[in-house]
This record gives structure tokens, sequence and C-alpha cells, in this order.
């Protein structure tokens, strides 16, 4: 099973050492009657020119873009689309990553595919013809760095930078010829593994630590891209706790990197995560722009603040996060979540190319500088557990190379490789899937408000799940109103934005209604744009969202998929189903209850 | 440590063998310079008959009796209480029995004292010498059954009737000094492990291998009590599998045990526990009653049916189970719970005499002939968590003696053999045990309405938490009303139960306070009897239930608790005080958020 590659199956030889040379291959393999020539222009790094001649085509390109090159005429020729004379191309963000959650015992932390593909028993041991099946699968998109363990670094991931170091030189070898690097989380405190009373980041000991410890890892892996790093979030270890501030404690660990060309990506996820919910000053969304714009033009050049892509944590529906937009002196990478953690696991069909759209809809495409995701892979046969998954991760490729990709393109594009349909058909499957995050919307999070999970596990229904809890997540329904005020009169979220923004979102009146109950404390009663009652427009996205889930369901039974992924489809689909059946239901039925008010339409809402 | 025995720590020696050996020991060292004459009369079976003469005392009684006569002295002597010239006794009850919820890994379920006394690893593994303590305090206060392991019987649990019945031999030769026998939960399907391809009880080959194993495992251990059977529950096997009812299923094994004196305790914790919460129809508390009332006379002489005391599961209130009361010719057995579960986790304080007095109000002491109790008990130093959780095990065993015992009289014995302090101490201890229950129930249970908690954990407020679930334990909560008709208009529920009771509380108007919510669905503008609104009265109830642990806090503070104990209740103190906090705080904003009322008194209560 190789996902979208499944039409190129091959076997790489372990002689393999550039991705020139993977280029030349797949090239061979995939396109045998094909005449390509290929121009090595080291000046041009991620980037290509493809051009058509009379006997074939010519890539010119750097060292990677002569293989993001021949994936590029490998797609096109074989979904048919037509290529230009000449084609030039080259990826908007320099570093396009994955981060793996994954645990040195082989669980993977909200992973949805099985067991980590590249741990077991507290170890790197793993089946290197998978490892170059995901390799082929990240250069087929574009995408160049790869982080193998969970930002969570518990005993025994910090071995990767010293007794398992070897072991991750030869996983570096084997991503290399793709045009991959790897990069590794750290554990902030690690120097006090090694006698030194403190992991404060002016301690001059902990300086040293790491500067050593830099030398020792960059001789053994060459082109380590960089750290990523968690600190000071929930319950990690980081400079607040030696009273220093997070530029403070990056631009240490930067210094000790810069010399062999290392980045420090640094995870701006803090906040409160002991919050009373009794307090209603504190708004977590507001806790990310709090710390860290204060401290723009601080950080050194060569630490990348790696910024969730929303203000909470992933959930469906989220504003952009403040905070790309307010530090522009500081290099920032966009972090999105592949993984389907408050999205429906990888049962409830999620295809996440809409969402990223809205995201480039606010977010200049210059505010950040690096994008990276959070992968969903794991070690099931078809590496994400829904086949039909993949997509994102593909999707996620495109995105990085070009943030105005357009979501139907990559959706289409991916669908013709991987199953060939004839286009009526494919033409559904992309419109089930284009369709399937507003579908996914509409049963589990009213009109902006999330976490009518279960905690822990965010699967769910469970209206009141965090209502009552530390994570600073409510919606505060009561038997009048519903949402929070987050404007200036209410906690000032809103304010963190520029104008052009803040007008957007500030009246009720004119505020987007996806975003409406995020924004905005309101009656029941409030009347919607189009005429309806809020909680009448609340019932209403509920059962259209059932119904459409069933409806999905009809669709993807009628498609011809193989054997294989049809079963596990049509078997996740029927849990989506039960799944949105009893969303619908219970949030219905939770708004019914503290409203009063029946449905206009006369549906069954439980008592 | 041996709880309320530690002023009368022993070396038991390993030859003893006899109760009336056991009563000769423990008095010889209680009260070396009393002079004590033993008298076995056989036939006086468990009881004894005490007297006071001029140079002592004489105790004449039963094989077992001799020991509870002793103890009886001991403990009278020792609190300084006056005994009569002639003091006869018995216990009401036949059986007195223990239930572990021990796993074969050493896990106990819901246990909150640690992990088995018993198991380890898979196997019996313990330490003789704590074996004798808990036998020990078991025979100190008259009961005479235990039964080791969890009734839900997963692998290696069979082996205890397999590979592993000369290690159960070994249990029952430490305790029998002791007047105690084992009990051993079995799994109904055990013959399928046997290449019996069926459990069904009418299959001749099902029958013979119950009674072959009935033969061997008596013949290890002869004074077996019998066989606990959890059926048909929660996901266990049982006769319904095959189509036969469970008089079928347990006569069949009361035919396997007859020839050996043994019996079957047969629990009736069957219900739907897959339940849709749309199904209005359904009520959980109604199906004890409905699938065993209707097979009263059909079960064998020597099966126990054994009933939980209330018809969920072991809440802070329960009306009486209408099964007690319905089962005139078949042997009951009440079933307690000295496990904390839905009660605090033996982190708060609670103690259960009130309860069981309340029980015995409505229950005739000849409804039924034993009692049981799931454990408190694990390998903490204590055996109970928190030290004072042992007054419910003392409390217990006296309950079973005479279920008029008044509770005062076993928390102050209690109290005073464990303590020792001085009258008016020992009367502050005790008034703060006794009041412990209310005190708990007023942050936790609105007026019969339990459940309010996490699911499967149990312990901490959630006020919805079992509202969407599988479980049938549903209050209904909305913007107008809270509580569940369980009256004939209703769910019928109340017409289980005789004419007599059914008149106590189908009237909302004259039904005690406390049940209020059980059996109605009420508005919250509803007058209680005292004029308060409904809405008030459950403010007021979680006010003062927070207040009173904090009062309660500062009663345990300032009494003499030798150290060790001392630290733990304090430490458990500050976190039942925390949690009740909590709990007010939350279950208020709950229903100050449905009903939009404000508290009368003008107390904070948050958004």
């Amino acid at each position: 099973m190789n996902a979208w590659l499944n039409r190129f199956p091959l076997s790489v030889p372990e002689s393999l050492r550039t991705p020139e040379e993977a280029a030349r291959l797949e090239l061979a393999h995939a396109l045998p009657d094909c005449s390509v020539t290929l121009e090595s222009v080291p000046a041009m790094g991620d980037g290509f020119c493809l051009f058509r001649e009379k006997s074939g085509y010519r890539i010119a390109g750097g060292p990677a873009g002569l293989l993001y090159g021949a994936w590029r005429l490998i797609f096109s020729l074989t979904a048919c689309e037509e290529l230009p004379d000449r084609l030039e191309s080259a990826p908007r963000y320099a570093l396009r990553m994955i981060n793996c959650w994954d645990n040195p015992d082989g669980t993977v932390e909200r992973g949805y595919s099985g067991s980590s593909l590249f741990f077991r028993g507290g170890k790197l041991d793993y089946n290197p013809e998978r490892i170059r099946v995901i390799a082929r699968l990240m250069a087929s998109v574009g995408l160049n760095v790869l982080c193998i363990n969970n930002v969570n670094v518990h005993f025994p991931g910090q071995l990767l930078l010293e007794d398992d170091l070897p072991d991750l030189a030869r996983l570096a070898e084997i991503i290399r010829p793709f045009g991959i690097r790897l990069m590794v989380s750290v554990d902030y405190s690690q120097p006090m593994r090694h006698g030194i009373p403190t992991a404060d980041p002016l301690d001059t000991r902990v300086q040293a630590w790491w500067a050593e410890t830099a030398s020792r890892v960059w001789r053994a892996v060459p082109d380590l891209a960089g750290f990523l790093v968690k600190a000071d979030s929930e319950g990690r270890p980081g400079p607040f706790t030696y009273g220093r501030n997070h530029a403070e404690g990056a631009n240490m660990l930067a210094e000790a990197v810069r010399p062999f060309g290392g980045v420090i990506v640094w995870r701006c996820f803090v906040y409160n995560c002991r919050q009373d919910w009794r307090d209603t000053k504190t708004d977590r969304p507001k806790a990310a722009y709090d710390h860290y714009a204060p401290l723009d033009g601080q950080f050194a050049s060569n630490v990348i603040l790696q910024v969730k892509h929303g203000p909470f944590d992933f959930q469906v529906r989220e504003p952009l996060s403040p905070l790309l937009l307010a530090m522009p002196k500081t290099h920032l990478a966009l972090e999105l979540q592949l993984a389907q953690e408050y999205t429906g696991h990888q049962i409830d069909l999620y295809t996440m190319m809409p969402m990223w759209q809205e995201i480039f809809e606010e977010l200049p495409d210059s505010a950040i500088m690096s994008v990276a995701a959070v992968s969903n892979w794991g070690d099931d046969a078809n590496y994400t557990g829904h086949p039909l998954a993949a997509a994102n991760f593909f999707g996620y490729g495109l995105l990085c190379w070009d943030p105005h990709t357009d979501p139907r393109r990559s959706t289409e594009l991916w669908a013709r490789l991987t199953y060939g349909f004839p286009a009526e058909q494919e033409k559904k499957l992309a419109d089930c899937l284009l369709s399937s995050r507003r579908t996914y919307e509409k049963y589990t999070a009213p009109l902006g408000i999330g976490w009518m999970v279960t905690p822990h596990d965010h699967y769910g229904p469970n209206p009141s799940g965090y209502e009552y809890d530390l994570w600073g997540t409510y919606h505060k329904a009561s038997r009048d109103a519903v949402g929070i005020d987050r404007t200036e009169k209410g906690t000032g979220y809103l304010c963190q934005y520029p104008e052009e923004i803040r007008k957007k979102y500030e009246d009720p009146a004119s505020c987007p209604d996806l975003y409406l109950l995020f924004y905005h404390r309101l009656p029941y009663s409030f009347r919607m744009k189009d005429g309806r009652t809020l909680v009448q427009r609340i019932y209403d996205d509920h059962f259209e969202g059932y119904a459409e889930t069933e409806a999905m369901r009809e669709t993807l039974r009628s498609l011809p998929f193989p054997e294989e992924d049809r079963a596990v489809i049509l078997e996740r689909m029927d849990r989506q189903v039960h799944n949105a059946r009893e969303w619908c239901d219970i949030i219905n039925t939770f708004f019914h209850r503290l409203s009063g008010i029946p449905d206009g339409q006369g549906r069954t809402i439980y008592e």
C-alpha cells in the first residue's frame, strides 16, 4: 500500500543517495516511455523549471527541485493535466514540515492510524521499506522536514540526542535521498540529566551543554533541520521556571545550533492549563498573543515561532490566531493538524483543504515563512487509518508549496492519482470530500462553539464536557444565552487583531454566522441574517449535518473503491452516521432543554 | 497497624486450628487478668451466652459463638460498657459476607486503599500476617464469609477452581480458625474452557462439569461457603445467552454444590446497560424487579439472590430496592458497598451506618437471610485508605449481627476501641462521622438525584456526566423542571412497591424531601414543605454541605489522632474541602443557568 503512489510502487535500492538520483529513478519507473532530461542548477534550490521539448521534457532545478519537478511531471501526465511549454515553480515556504507526535514506546499521541512507524519498545525500530514509502509520499508533494518524535518529550525520548544518536543518523540516511531532513523534538530540561543543576538559559553551564550537544548531534546528522521545542506548556519545563522570557529561552538554543545551520522551532502553545472555570477574566484564546507579541524583534534569526492556526487548539472552526498577524519582525511557522484530534479521529470524514483556504483568506502569505502539520500517519496498512484521510496529507503538501492551491484541484488530483475513477465518479468523490468539513461542523460545533467533546478523549458529543474543567474552554450556555463576548466589552480578545478584522467580527449583526458564538454571547431568539432565530439555526444545522452524513454514505457506497479500501471506508462511514445522529440529537436536546424553544419545523427533538 | 484491633496486636501461631482456640488466645492476650471459662455448646452455632460470675466470666456457645462471645467481652471491658449478668446473643443473619472485588493482577475494582491483599501477578500471593489481621478484624465483629475475587471473573480468575485450587485451600486454612469460610466468584461460562461447547444450564455436559468441579473443589476446601455469580450483567455471560431464565441458571449450579453444603449466591444486578438515552420508556430501577420477582418460588433452597440495597447502584441516596420486598419464597441477601465508589473514594468522609438504618426502617428483618458488603480493603498500611473509613467496616459487622444496632453505638464503640479519646472528643468524632453522609449528600446529590459524577471514574462533580450515556441514569434537567416521574403516571417504578410504601412517596406534597426528585419531575418553583422553592432548597443544601465540610475539617484538626492517622486524615480532609467547593459551585451554577432563579440569600453563584 502506497496511498496515492499505489500506481507507482517501487523498490528503492539502498544505494540511492541524492534527490537527483531519486528523480531519475521515479521518472524511469513511472514514465518509462518518456524522455526526460535533468539539468542541475544548484542555485534554484527547491525550485524547478519544467520545459516541454520536441522529444520529451527537460527539468532544470536545484538538488531537491529536480525531484519535485519530476513528481510534478509524473502527476500531470498521469492525471492527464495539460502542461504549458514552460512551467516555473518554487515553494512558497522554506520549511514544509511534518510533526509526528510519536512516543518511544510506540504509541502516537492523538494517533488514529495504529502505532508508530518509527518507534517501538523505547527505541527507533522501524521497517525501512515503509520509511521509504512515506519519504516518497512526502517528496511527491514537496514536503522537506520530518520531525519524528512527540513534542512532549518524556523519557526515554531524550536518548535520541544521547545513546540513540547513531540510530537517528541511520534514519536520516534513509530519507536524505528524498530531499527530506530530520528534525527532533527536545526536552528543554535535558541538561539536568547530565549533572547540571538547572536548565536556566542564561546559565553558562547550560549554554555550554547545548553547544556541545549540538556539535555532537550535527556531526552525526549533518543536515539535521533543527530542534522542535514545546516549553512551559501543559506541564512541560521551560524558561519561565527560571524567570526568563521565551526569547531568552529560544535564543540560547538558537545560539547553540547556529554554527551548523540549524533552526529552533519554538511552539507558541502556552496558556494557563489550570484555569478556574469561575474565573471569567482569563480568556484562553488571548494567551499566545499576550505571551509572544511583546517579544517581537527579540528572537534570533534562526528561531521560528510555530503558531497554531487558531487561538485554541485545532477545533473544527477557529478564527485565525491573532499572533500570526502580530510579529512582523519574527520568523513564524503556521501549525496545522492532520491528525483528526477534534475532527472525528479519522473515523468521520473530514477534508481540511476548505478550512486551510479560509486561513489564507485572512493570513497574508508573507506573514509566515514555514508551515508545519501534525501527522495523521501510523503503521496501519493504509498509513492514515481512513483511506480518504490521505487526501489531507496530499493537500497539505500542495498547500505548503502554494497556499492558494485550489482545494478542488488538490482533492481531484489526489482522487485521480489514488483511484482513477471516471470523471463523474471522481467529481462525486471530490464533492463529498470538499463538503465533509462543513458537514462535520454542522453536527458538532454550533456557530463557532467547539469543545463539546469528552475530555481527554476528544471524540463524541458531550455538550458540557469541558464546561467546568480547567482548560479555559467554556460556552456558558444558560436558559437565556450562549457564547462568550470576546469584543472590547467582553474579554477583549478581538482587540488583539488589526482594525480591519476587528470590524468584520465586532458587531453581531454583521459578524459571519459561523463565528458568531465564538465572538458574541447572544440570546436564543437572536435573529440571524436570514431571519431565523439563533436556536433554530442551531437545530437546522444539526439536522442538516446528520442528513448530509447519511447522503455521504450513499455516495461512497456507490463508488468503485478497491475492495480493501471500500471495506474500511464503509465501516467508518457507518460509525460516522451513528455518531452524527448522537451529535445531532444530543446537541439539539441540550439547547432545547435550555431554551425551551421547539423546532420550527416540528422535527423530533428528544426530551 | 490493626485498625480497631491496634490495642490488641497479636502474633497468631500457625498451629491455631479452631475458633475455640482463637477465643482462648484472644482472651488470654486482651484480658490477661480476667478469668474466663469457655463452655462448648455446638448446637448454639454462631450464638453465645455470656455470664458474669463471681470470679470472672463464662461463655457458652457453638464453635464460632465462643469466639464471638470472647470478642464481645473484650470489647465491652475495653470500652468500659456495662454488662448484664447474662447476655444471650446470636446473629440475625446466617451468612455475614465480605465480597472483595480483587482481580488476579492485583488491582481492585473500585478499590481506594491500594492493591489487593490477596492477589499479585495473576496468582494468590499474600502476606499471611495481614490475612490473619483481616480475619481477626472480621471475627471480632462477627463476619463469617469472605469472597476473595471480583464478581467480574476474567482470566486467569478461573484458575482458582483449576490449577490454583491448592493455593485456595491454603488460604482457607489461614482464616478457618477465625470462623471464616471462603467463597469464590465463578465464571458462568467456565465449562467452555474445558472442551464443552456451551454453558447452557440445561445441557447435561455442563451439569456434569459443574458437579465434578464442585466435588473437586470441596475436596480441597471442605468448608467452602459456596460460589458467587454475576451472570448476564454488564457484559458477563449467563443463562440468557441460552434462552434460560435465572432460576434455571442458578438451580443448575445449586444442584452441583448441594451435596457439599454449598450455596449459590446469585447477584441480581441485571439491567440493559446499552440503553438509549432517547428511550423514556425503559427505567433502569425497574429492571431487577422485572427480571426476578416473577421467579419467586422457583429457586432452589440453596440459592441466595443477592440484591443491592437500592434499585440503581450504590448512590448516596436510593430508595429500598422493591425486589427485597417481592420474593417471600426465595432466600435473599442484602448487598451493601463499603467501597466508596460513588461516595467519595475514601477521600471524602462518608460514614454509612445512618444510611443502613434507613434501609432497615423499610425492610423487615425477616425479608432477607444474609448480608453481603463489597469490601473497602486494600494493602494500604491502614487497610481502608482513609483511617476513618474503618468505622464502616466495623459498623457493618455489628449490623449483620443485629440490623437494629444503633449507628451511634457502633460508631462510638469503634472510636473508643480505635482511639480511646476522652468522652468529649469521642463525641465530637462520632458526631462528625454520623453527620458525614448527610453532608456528602448535601453537596453532591440534590434531593434524590445521583449520578452527577464523571463516567467510569465515579468521582467529582459532573452534572450531566451520565445524561446522554447508555446507563439509564438520567435527571433530564431542563429550564423548567428536573427529575423523573416514577409514579403510576410516569415510568411506574413506584408500582413495584407494596401499597404502604407507594402511598408514602406518590404525592410530591407529602413525599419525603430527600427522595423528591427520584420519584417526581418538578418545576424549580415547586414549594417544599418548609416553604422554600425547590431550587432554593438545592442552593441551600449545597452551600450548607460545603460549610459543614469546612467545619468538619476544623473538628478533625482539633482531635488528638495518632500522628500516622492524623497526617492521612487531614490530607484527605483538605481534598474533601476542595472537592466540596467544586461540587457546591458547579451544581449551583448548573441549576442557576437552567432556572435563571437567583439565590434568595444573595450568595455567590458563578456564571
